[in-house]
């Protein structure tokens, strides 16, 4: 007989004769313990570390329905993940709040459109017991996709996608309230006798970039431009370009609201190449109060929102609705914006 | 009787049923189709699409042994992951690779020690097909998780674990020639009429800070100072650290060969503190040639490595070792280094 890598793996009828008891216990035990003494409990996990037994998550998962994984689904390709610090901060306090659960964190993001069908087939595939999905657009088939796979999430941002009723019951959701945060920034440049304040916007097929845009449009007074606003995509590149339409359009603009700080400091670049002095020309306000707010020439004026601290609170919310975390009933979370006042406004 | 979401999921019988067929013919259609004619292959695909029916993944795993992803074990903490562009550009590679296998891409990275007992759990449980691990330290408890889980894995970077010849076998690896990259890029410094030439080292209980620290000593003419040599940690607070300590030892020293952008970029800002010019006063050479080399002032001369080809090649590599690419017979890939020559040096 031929012995193979797989013969010499532990099994869980070997950890049963080490430990004096019976397969099921040995079971009972891996699957959380329920109705085993504690010393028996004791006695089968010294024979588990012993033997170096690693229990079968794919027979596992059939019997507890169980897997100990999360998954973090980011709808937007590697290149945007990764240069984007939004995403690495929301990305912190979740991995935090996992660890703590004893819950792994597993990462997929979404390359194009073709990935949907097999991001599906994983989320769908019992190797998660729930997702935390953010950065969702209006036509995103992950809430579908998530519904059809029966699998508990929790959103980052104001759900607002298209059918939304459709898919049943109340998504339960992370937030900040952009659209105060908004005004917030606006109320500050008027504050500062600016009148002619433009925009510019995230895609606005994004909640957060409509609220913000919302809240932008609230504060101005009727007597001032309202149509000074440009789309952006909420990179610096985005702001660049939206900066630049603005410029054109509206030479003498004396202020801009940017809805994130990345696509302010692409502002601040076109803002320089055009020789216009910051704030003394021109006032700029981001959103978020990221690090690039503070590396800028000059330091950012922006909206601070706890990214880090939403991140943990969507954690915490998931983990509550699959049942490893606290007992309180999960409901959505909403935390307030604050202005954080630097040099550029 | 009442009903819940799961009664409702379309079932493997009713597949079966819509197309009329065996349950038996349904699954062997969902697990790849051998020995099922065509035209029932076709019939039974239908029945799925009409019904929206998804196949259990773990159940499915029993059988086929094939979940259909690969995870990314990042040896580090998710501040590392995310604010060093290698990761990033590292993970282009192996994303394009398995999104053309149609693979999905499970990303997992290590916040700290007590985290490895749950990889490992995830790892061994059934939910991947195979690894991709790279960053890993000496005593890296991840090659011995990989073995206890029967994992196909390959590695970025030349392994150098200890009690690596215990695991058995050829570890498969994609790396660069770090050796000759280092030596290309003292060849360089010495070639200017540098002679005081300091090194700092990446971490020393990895097998790439290693090879560039050898091939530094290898290149150095014997009546050039051998000592000048400070360890860091491959970011730039570790690049300024250890630029401080070789500038307090060696106040004359006229170049730096870092081994990282990022530590050259830490360095880059040190000297300019102590009022050095680069490159009249101390010359700078970094090591990736990643985005970072062409930010600074003055741009840095560095060693070119191609990491999004070296990801791409470890993922195509996994591919083949677990079947699911080419039948090409999977051998370690090590790639030559290239100066890239700009205004630091």
């Amino acid at each position: 007989m031929e012995f193979t890598v797989n013969d010499v793996r532990p099994t869980l009828e070997a950890v049963a004769a080490r430990a004096g008891v019976s397969r099921a216990t040995v079971s009972r035990v891996v699957n959380g313990g329920l109705n085993v003494r504690a010393a028996v409990q004791e006695r089968v996990r010294e024979a588990i570390a012993e033997l170096g037994y690693v229990p079968n998550q794919a027979a596992r998962t059939l019997v507890t329905r169980r897997t100990g994984a999360v998954a973090v689904v980011i709808a937007e390709p590697e290149s945007r993940v990764f240069s984007d610090p939004f995403f690495a901060q929301q990305l912190r306090g979740i991995s935090r709040a996992l660890s703590a659960a004893d819950t792994q964190l597993v990462l997929l993001y979404v390359e194009d459109r073709e990935d949907y069908g097999r991001i599906g087939r994983f989320l769908g595939g019992g190797h998660v017991d729930g997702a935390l999905m953010f950065s969702l657009h209006s036509d995103d088939p992950l809430p579908g996709i998530a519904a059809a796979a029966d699998l508990p999430v929790v959103y980052g941002g104001r759900p607002g996608w298209e059918g939304e009723d459709s898919l049943g019951g109340d998504p339960l959701f992370v937030d900040t309230d952009n659209r105060a945060g908004a005004r917030l920034a606006v109320r500050h440049l008027l504050d500062r006798g600016r009148h002619r304040i433009a925009h510019i916007a995230g895609p606005l097929d994004q909640t957060s970039a409509v609220d913000r845009l919302r809240g932008y449009r609230d504060e101005l007074p009727a007597d001032a431009p309202h149509d000074l606003v440009a789309e952006g995509d909420f990179t610096p590149a985005g702001g660049e370009r939206a900066m630049t339409e603005l410029l054109t359009r509206a030479p003498h603009l004396d202020a801009v609201f940017a809805a994130s700080d990345l696509m302010a400091t692409g502002a601040l670049r076109t803002l320089q190449l055009h020789d216009r002095r910051v704030p003394d020309d021109v006032a700029v306000v981001g959103y978020d109060d990221l690090e690039p707010a503070t590396w800028t020439h000059p330091p950012l004026t922006t909206v601070h929102q706890d990214v880090e601290e939403m991140g943990r609170m969507m954690a915490t919310l998931l983990l509550t609705r699959i049942g490893a975390g606290t007992d309180d009933p999960p409901a959505p979370v909403i935390t307030p914006p604050l202005l954080v006042i630097r040099e550029s406004a």
